[in-house]
């Protein structure tokens, strides 16, 4: 394994694969708990919120990859795995949150979006760097 | 950066990765225009209409991202990435016309269509050959 | 293309999306033979319960391709790949499952959780040699 090896990013994806997981299996207990029977998905205030912010981590979850491997592969695998770490933290206080309620997603929802805009703007500068090297054989 | 560097890929995927993000952030506008409250996702028909063109993006981001990878590792990136921007631009006009009326998401819809279609045969062509000289030691 | 070329891992990645979109497309089907018109996901119980097949495959996705593409890069391609297909092949049952009714979705539910663990497990060893090798000099 070289030291090019993505070991880290790997691993920061495969422990957010594992919490994706753990949230899915809490909207499941959730439905559960409160009996709403699939295919519903809707039921009492606590099990849609459970619901939702499961959902909400779904639709956050191929986006974050992205930027995840964007940055780490472009501008710094140990940058990205920082990131990530706060993102898999920011959306566990997130889905805690908005399972107690409504109003409690939001103090954690706001670092998931500066991880995306900082993992996102890294890699855009790392890919710039690459494309110009790449095709424009500009070195900066 | 080596040659075989998919910084094309990559550029598409995070572009696409902020398109997404767009979509999600343009969901949870109307969300509030139209006085929403979360965890809820029925409402006026402007605002579910938003909401379906975002999850109906979160179904299909996943399957471009593979389409987009496989065709660019195993046929070529260039088109790949050619591909991926058309993607992009449908998924747009898409979310725009869905966003107004519930037929005018239709037009852009095929196009979407005939990316996944096209990139897919590509990608496989690529891997078959891929398989064939990795396994069998068959070059073509 | 070298040796060490994920060309199994593409492959079997290719396939599970092509078969994401032949869920979606069954669910559009099972919404036009219900009339079901967008942007509604509500309706009959057959065309929910298809519809929602659909949407707990949306949300595996992401989380087998992570688990196929990081036991397969750290443990071992083969492994990975057979796993991957056990999940394709899962998946299949449960959604023809689900859309008949929604016990008989419960049967193929378990395999996929078996092929999350084991490859996760495979993967996790596989990374954990990785980080002793490249940071701690350590080869087991």
């Amino acid at each position: 394994m070289g030291a090019d090896s993505p070991v880290l990013l790997a691993t920061v994806s495969l422990v957010s694969a594992l919490q994706m997981g753990y949230f899915a299996w809490r909207a499941g207990l959730s439905r559960m708990g409160h009996k709403v029977l699939p295919p519903s998905v809707t039921g009492p205030p606590e099990f849609e919120r459970t619901f939702r912010a499961h959902q909400n981590c779904v639709e956050c979850y191929p986006v974050f990859l992205v930027t995840l491997w964007t940055c780490g592969m472009f501008f710094s695998d140990v940058t990205a795995a920082a990131g990530g770490l706060v993102y898999v933290i920011a959306r566990q206080i997130y889905v805690n949150g908005y399972a107690k309620s409504t109003k409690k997603r939001l103090p954690a929802f706001y670092p998931t979006l500066a991880v995306f805009f900082t993992l996102s703007l890294l890699g855009l500068i790392g890919m710039l760097h690459g494309i110009l090297h790449k095709y424009f054989h500009i070195h900066l």
